[in-house]
């Protein structure tokens, strides 16, 4: 069984990353989303080990402290963080596994990573953010021009990505993440084992010539 | 118009690159074949510009010094290399240009343009590659052992590639080659123009507000 890819997704509010990765899981079977940890309270309709793993604090200062999370933060008086544990199966058992987290975590999670596949997503220009924010009509103006001003930030770090999602139709984009993900199989950095392998063997066959 | 990518492909003796690449052209509409510049004398049937650009070797010469060729060697006393001006003009026209040369110049190729594509065809196992060179039933047996013997050396060089192509069916590698190439074109370092755009217009409407 060959181990499935670790993959982070962040991208810009409004950039319809959150849809995007849910008409992915929807339509293609290999892949799993990563279930976060968290010590706030479950909302109404929350399921344990599906939206999040609920911790007390207690419990999850000892995950910090054991390395059981990938990346973690603290965000509002709470902490929100990727259990290590959950991560590894999945991709022992073939699965590519998918983060949605933001810069900071990103970057960490590729350093503690270096094949950690990083995606982008983003909407084809500003014009088009401000829109779908507006769009939304659940957003205050204040709360618009906070995320504006997030996005406009969060632009520098863009650079730092693999792969850049430009989100102009969700169908299209749906097939190419997959389409970029199933193409990162095919890097020799993944096939280690298969080039030993055939590399062996021709050598092997020399000998027995 | 996007600039195309420059995609160097190469493969054991008996991997089916040729025929592979062949594939994918007769598929797909957006890649060129590179042609190659040589000072042997045209064989019956080679047309100039198409097969190869015939030079004397005072011409090929006087292109490397001009430093006109992306890359060069010499077998058997005669000159082959690869014409930057027929390169470039492909790429500019957006066209993603293929070259099919051995290991030693895929490097000195991806040294001089770092954002080359190194792609390398590959059988599913060593005795694959005997079978089908024997098969071909056109080879002696001196010769493919020398093949065995270069495929051996050449297996050391897979890992400086960036994809495996694991060649087990024509159809199912040509349209995997073409996905990985256009995953390709979604690189965040492929798309510094797009990013460098938004990132402005983000910021300038911060200024607006």
């Amino acid at each position: 069984m060959k181990k499935g890819i670790l993959i982070v997704v962040s991208g810009f509010s409004g950039s319809g990353k959150g849809t995007l990765m849910h008409a992915l899981l929807e339509k293609y079977d290999n892949y799993a989303l990563s279930v976060s940890a968290t010590t706030r309270q479950p909302r109404a309709g929350e399921v344990e080990g599906k939206h999040y793993f609920f911790k007390s604090q207690e419990e999850f200062e000892k995950m910090i402290a054991q390395d059981e999370l990938i990346e973690y933060a603290r965000y509002v008086n709470h902490y929100y963080g990727t259990p290590r544990a959950y991560v590894e199966k999945q991709l022992n058992s073939g699965k590519d596994v998918i983060l949605e987290i933001e810069i900071q975590g990103a970057l960490k999670v590729k350093q503690k990573f270096p094949e950690t596949l990083l995606l982008f997503v983003t909407p084809p220009d500003a014009a088009t953010l401000e829109r779908r924010l507006v769009g939304r009509g659940t957003e205050s103006a204040e709360v618009i021009k906070s995320r504006m001003l997030r996005a406009a930030e969060e632009a520098d770090g863009m650079g730092a990505y693999d792969y850049l999602i430009i989100n102009d139709d969700i169908e299209r984009c749906r097939d190419e993440v997959h389409q970029i993900i199933q193409s990162e199989h095919c890097r020799c950095i993944r096939n280690g084992e298969f080039m030993g392998q055939i590399t062996a063997e021709l050598k092997e066959n020399l000998k027995g010539e």
